[in-house]
């Protein structure tokens, strides 16, 4: 049974414009490559109230939540807080959290803000951060990650090697100088008579002028593969030139 | 009053990591532009279950609701029919679209992918589409745009024609290298001293190590000023350099 997930970003530097996510992209890439498939992302601001909300939604809703963001130590960050409120349960110091921040800082600099970073809902266990330090956590089917991007994957990293493996999805990518609406109805029929694949078309631009992409997605790579040389068939009738990419 | 808003992304290539989306980006900015609130935004597939039940949340929540992706001529685009489910509308030729895209392509090449761009829900209006005729619609506070990066934006910049002016967010940011847990009391404190600003601590890193960016926003110029130069006054009281950037 394939397991579903999806992912939080918290933050209002994405929201504003400030910061380009690219967050999600990273995780969307982890969890195809398991096998895992992404349902649903959602963004929304340092709010406790929106973050707790959001998360009580997608949890209930996928196997997997990864959130992203609002884990360090300052004023601003109040991912940890939310997730406790989301769950219901109280939060405090995490003792193996504590100790290694402290071992990390140094009694003088593990300061009130940084142990802020060692604070885990209850019953919450940690996810190493090989980069910082200052762990993520993760609390039933949520894991919750930091915003920094190589924070981020080094914690996914780690997390990667505790999910179940699924089938990953295998895809065939056609390109064809054609515009989407010369190939539609033909690409329409092939997705008839291959049901159990999805075909996705996607037009590009690029210095030779407009393109369209054709994907071919599935767990069965020979149907895949059938379906890929069924496009290919279809825009070899149409005169149309393509090439596998 | 101050206007707030979300973002839908319609796409499986999202979730499956395929492509980056920057559509997110680009209208969060011309949001923050306008002085509206990005409040929220989600992705999901395509699947037209999932994009009516997102876009009737989001609807009901925000004032407005942009979405991108999935109003193309092949049968994976979908949009228009989930947005009409959601509303609970019918769906037909909208006869301006359809005359502009039969004036486009010329009747030999107006085939019916092509005409399934000039479907819209039932009350919905045109956004003009300056690099490929086909247009996007708004019904009611629903603005629905198409996925291509570069017809996204022809389609936004018409939409921002219309939408009302609000007084923009503005912000100042500066950059010290320290790391977060150094400053995250003083921080605090300035935060507590100017309750009408927003203060972000955002950390970095670059080749010459890791840093912190503090930003203050707020609609109030003055305001922000008056709470960046408290934290510029604490930097200094630190010791730590920083500059504005």
């Amino acid at each position: 049974m394939t397991k579903s997930a999806a992912i939080l970003v918290i933050g209002d530097e994405i929201l504003s414009g400030r910061t380009q996510d690219t967050n999600t992209n990273y995780i969307a890439r982890q969890l195809a490559a398991l096998g895992i498939d992404l349902k649903e992302c959602r963004v929304v601001g340092d709010d406790q109230a929106e973050i707790a909300a959001a998360l009580n939604a997608l949890r209930a809703h996928y196997d997997f939540v990864f959130t992203t963001g609002g884990i360090g130590p300052t004023h601003d960050d109040i991912t940890a807080d939310a997730v406790a409120a989301a769950f219901g349960v109280g939060i405090g110091y995490h003792p193996e959290a504590y100790a290694l921040l402290e071992a990390r800082y140094g009694t003088d600099k593990f300061n009130d803000a940084r142990k802020r970073m060692a604070r885990v809902p209850h019953g919450g266990t940690l996810i190493p951060n090989a980069v910082s330090a200052a762990p993520g956590f993760r609390v039933e089917n949520v894991f919750v990650m930091a915003g920094v991007p190589m924070v981020m994957r080094a914690m996914m990293e780690e997390i990667v090697k505790t999910l179940p493996r699924g089938i990953p999805v295998t895809g065939q990518t056609i390109s064809v100088r054609r515009p989407e609406g010369d190939i539609a109805a033909g690409l329409e029929a092939v997705q008839k008579d291959f049901p159990d694949i999805a075909i996705g078309s996607y037009p590009f631009h690029d210095d030779q002028g407009f393109g369209t992409q054709l994907v071919a997605r599935g767990r069965d790579a020979d149907e895949v593969e059938r379906g890929a040389q069924a496009i290919e068939a279809m825009l070899r009738a149409l005169g149309a030139p393509f090439q596998r990419v």
